[in-house]
């Protein structure tokens, strides 16, 4: 799967991916008021106007964009009713040839893990079927609890040709409260006794590790990338040297503060090795004053021109 | 809610969680061959047969549990099925008066921390009205993203009486990795310059500093909690310690391998202060040697018996 998220890429000369993270204040209203009319001020109502939203924006955008990262947890907020909606535009983006990240950022051990990730990238058995519930290409998955947590994830994408994003070092501003902590414990690794790392660090390595078991062939990066936040170039240029098979989820680019400027750090010399989210700056464009031309009407070619902006800023500094 | 919980656990005298965690092997043949004629061997049939077994559990051991722990994930491969099964488990266990803690793991940033506090712990607005998507009354919360990543729960906590476990030390071999990693910075806090303590006791401190703004009015506890595993008594012993006013939910006891003697640590002189989760130990127990007498058909009372043991279990080491 990395190798078609790199085909994509490459294709459209387009290194970003855009969110899909809707709240119902990004959604014009005309969409809300017919969803509500039909459905009522309800769950239902709600999850209607957002798919209505979703369908138009990727409409307009999956010409120029490689992949799309829906956030479950605007989805989850509203029920079962919402979920439906995330798989059903995990399902669209599909059909458009997308690339879908699942941006679900689940951990757990053992069996819980393996059922995440037989849930969202793989299938899960009922007598003598097999089915594929949420079915996304990567989800982002979160390291705190240990290999326990990511390998069973790593071996349901061998089996699948699906990938991972391994939260590393995040874009929030309190990221640095335990991943920035410098350790000095060796934990009896080889040859890291005495050394001084950041948690984050430490991370990137294991990232390293479990990706080592599934490096894509078409172009030697590993099934099993990571995510930094690009609110910090400098981590993100250290990351790079740490991590050199790892494709880099970006966010934090655009609404979170991240700039153009930031990211080449992130890039290879080839121009791959990462990729840049942007959400509410493509989505809510239309409520940006740079694309208020448009008005709510065109929300959708908002969109559209956000992400030709985003690419040309992107393309420009790498 | 900690105070319900505390109520509900000196009212039957069991510190005890019983973890709703079905697999399709751990349910009877029956159960899941009439759901498969009802349904098909489909996503529906297999959630309707958790939902049977779920619900058979439930009515044998209501009386003896505070609290159950449904883990999401087990749902969540079932998709949105499965989902749905979630939810009325949820809800049907809190009308047999328990208190439900969602074993859900979330933990993202800002406005998406808040979407999934509000889905699980409050209500999420639409229009004029306010929705309950999956209403737990405590969810389990990972710690990775920092102050950014938790907030916004214990904000929700605050408004809706609600509470949460924060992933400290978990249970597993692996937990260790990045949680038991020492740090020798200060990172910039008052007091800490030189120190050297454990990553878990870092994630432990700020426990304590987001729950001293939600402490129960009743018994003094925080409605901010911790997880700590049982498998890891030398570690929740110093926990303890480190977090006076914090409930431990701790996993691990059973299948996983932490013991009754391991467990008195986890505890406070007044024989709170803790609640111990056991999954497949409970729900499974038909299928263990020591409660094969009651039969595949007997497996809801194998459940209650395999409460009572593990009440005194526990009670006969605190």
């Amino acid at each position: 799967m990395i190798d078609k998220l790199i085909d994509e890429i490459k294709k459209k000369k387009a290194p970003l991916v855009v969110g899909l993270d809707p709240q119902l204040s990004f959604i014009p209203d005309p969409i809300c008021e017919k969803a509500f009319e039909e459905l009522g001020e309800t769950l239902e109502g709600a999850a209607e106007a957002i798919w209505q939203f979703n369908k138009a924006i990727v409409d307009a955008v999956c010409d120029l964009t490689p992949a799309v990262k829906p956030q479950i947890a605007m989805y989850e907020q509203f029920g079962i009713p919402g979920l439906t909606v995330f798989e059903r535009t995990v399902r669209y983006c599909q059909e458009k040839g997308l690339c879908v990240i699942g941006d679900i950022k689940r951990g757990d051990i053992g069996s819980t893990s393996l059922s995440y990730a037989v849930g969202h990238l793989g299938t899960t058995q009922v007598g003598k079927n097999r089915f594929s519930a949420f079915h996304e290409d990567f989800a982002t998955v979160n390291p705190y609890l240990g290999s326990d947590g990511i390998e069973p994830f790593v071996k349901v994408c061998r089996e699948e040709n699906k990938g991972l994003f391994v939260l590393v070092k995040t874009s929030n501003p309190s990221s640095g409260e335990f991943q920035d902590r410098t350790v000095s414990d060796g934990n009896g690794q080889a040859g890291e006794t005495g050394s001084t790392e950041k948690i984050y660090e430490a991370v990137a390595k294991k990232v390293v590790d479990w990706g080592s078991q599934a490096i894509g062939e078409k172009y030697g990066y590993s099934q099993i990338g990571a995510v930094v936040g690009a609110t910090y170039p400098e981590e993100g240029k250290r990351l790079r040297t740490l991590m050199p098979k790892t494709y880099i989820l970006v966010p934090g680019y655009g609404a979170q503060g991240g700039k153009g400027a930031d990211l080449k750090h992130f890039f290879d010399e080839d121009g791959l090795g990462a990729i840049v989210n942007s959400s509410r700056g493509i989505i809510a464009a239309w409520k940006n004053e740079k694309y208020e031309r448009f008005g709510p009407e065109g929300f959708a070619e908002a969109a559209r021109a956000a992400v030709i902006d985003m690419r040309e800023d992107i393309n420009g500094s790498i």
